[in-house]
């Protein structure tokens, strides 16, 4: 297997996972959370989102988390931003980076933004300028570019048209998102190879859900393509089997610990990140579904 | 991806998954679960073990499960048998196929059959013989191919003097198992790719337990290199994530619905093999670990 050495994890738990846990978690336990991640060698965290209060009560505490935790020279701390609101709030708190997000069909972008996508853009561009003026770099999340709940496929031409006019604002890295997590292998492979033919393989990123268990394949297909930086959540947080609705971020231990056992990764202290994940669910009130913590509640 | 379109899937659920379960299930309820299944199109099962009860209780009605099982045409069924006695209750019993076993490394083979790795050659040898007399066709299951629990790594050209030694005793098919879990998809390319110039893909089955989440990863993998035969357990039985000491055997509806989606399989209705994993579900004192279980129990 002829696989980069590059290869990045980008920690989302704080944000995507949370925001589909019921329970909400105390401020302080984030921040605890947030620093041990930290510790453990992650490079990359998105710490929250700066969304409404009304919209994902959860992260409410939003600022107060960027404020608070321990910023570790090395470690990108991101945050999610849905307009000019989110993003005057996350420059005030000093995030490094700043995500913003659409979908790539249609009917999944009217539902969760209420715009059509050529509507979104003029909004989406307006935060990425802003962002660029106070020295922020931007990541954008492109949702539903393997499968839509409302529309099934997506066209991978639809996806990459998205992307185009994501990228011509200046944004510096995509993360195109398995959203259901219905992505299956085939299809990965031929999705980025069609993105490949347009984009640069370093400025973009997979963001798998585990939902029906193939994140991991998905995520061997990619790396065998070259790409080389993924979105998980530690623990699978956000994602409990035994929890309706659930999303199903790809776990960051489980991805961790495949990705050194295949000599890609030797940055994160395997030992820390359970230690982390361990203390995170035992704020929850129920068991995390990663596998490693599966077998770490066995020992 | 140039991909075998002829992947078939044997369930071991029955045998493998059931003897590690710890609750006993009633014989009508094992009988009633098989004769699922072999309406769902999977086209082979291992229905049970005929070792001795002192060893695997949970097993011991192994005549009366073979012998009341409704039959179905292009179904194979069969069952593993530890020597010459199993082997004359498996004969009676009318099965179609008898699996032996041994392990790739010394230690997990002491404390498995308690002889030696030269020890057991004779032993399985005199097995199969009866059985050929028999007519009945011989499966072997080689364990710890991929790791060992007390030995760590294992030579993968220990491993193939093994499947060499069993395929001369005139072994339709071998097994190669990772026994507790630990393969990962840039070892099996190296392994499998080791195997693939001493035999036959069409001999060699790949045995994954889930223990790591990395088993459908690695089963893209040897799809890859054209192997198509993999045993799985139907929802994961055998390897609940909140069972201590749980083996976790790759589940058989993450797999056939992977297979399905990538345009591999069209055999197996994956809803009546829902059904069927609902039905031993129902039996059994937790939640069954699979991702497709996860999504039924959310609907």
């Amino acid at each position: 297997m002829n696989l980069s050495k590059q290869v990045q994890i980008k920690e989302v738990g704080p944000r995507d996972g949370l925001q589909n846990e019921k329970k909400e978690i105390a401020t302080e336990d984030k921040i605890e959370w947030i620093n041990r991640m930290s510790e453990s060698g992650l490079s990359y965290i998105e710490i929250t989102s700066f969304v409404h209060p009304k919209w994902i009560p959860q992260l409410k505490d939003a600022v107060e988390v960027a404020k608070s935790i321990e910023r570790k020279d090395g470690v990108t701390y991101a945050a999610l931003v849905p307009n000019m609101k989110g993003l005057e709030r996350a420059i005030e708190a000093d995030v490094d980076e700043v995500s913003i997000f659409m979908s790539a069909s249609e009917s999944h972008n009217k539902n969760n933004i209420n715009k059509s996508i050529s509507e979104t853009y003029p909004i989406l561009r307006e935060v990425v300028d802003e962002a660029k003026k106070a020295g922020k770099s931007v990541r954008g999340y492109v949702s539903t570019v393997f499968g839509c709940p409302y529309e099934g496929n997506v066209d991978e031409h639809q996806a990459i048209d998205v992307c185009d006019n994501l990228f011509n604002m200046g944004i510096d890295e995509l993360s195109i998102g398995d959203t259901i997590g219905v992505a299956n292998p085939v299809q990965v492979e031929r999705v980025l190879s069609e993105f490949e033919k347009h984009f640069s393989k370093d400025k973009i990123a997979l963001h798998f859900h585990d939902t029906r268990g193939m994140a991991l394949a998905n995520t061997v297909v990619a790396l065998q393509l070259g790409y080389h930086i993924f979105d998980s959540a530690l623990g699978g947080l956000g994602g409990c089997p035994y929890a309706k609705g659930a999303s199903g971020n790809v776990a960051t231990d489980d991805l961790a610990h495949m990705l050194q056992q295949m000599g890609l990764e030797q940055s994160i202290d395997l030992n820390k990140l359970q230690e982390a994940a361990q203390f995170i669910e035992s704020k929850l009130d129920q068991p995390l579904p990663s596998k490693q913590m599966g077998i770490s509640r066995r020992l």
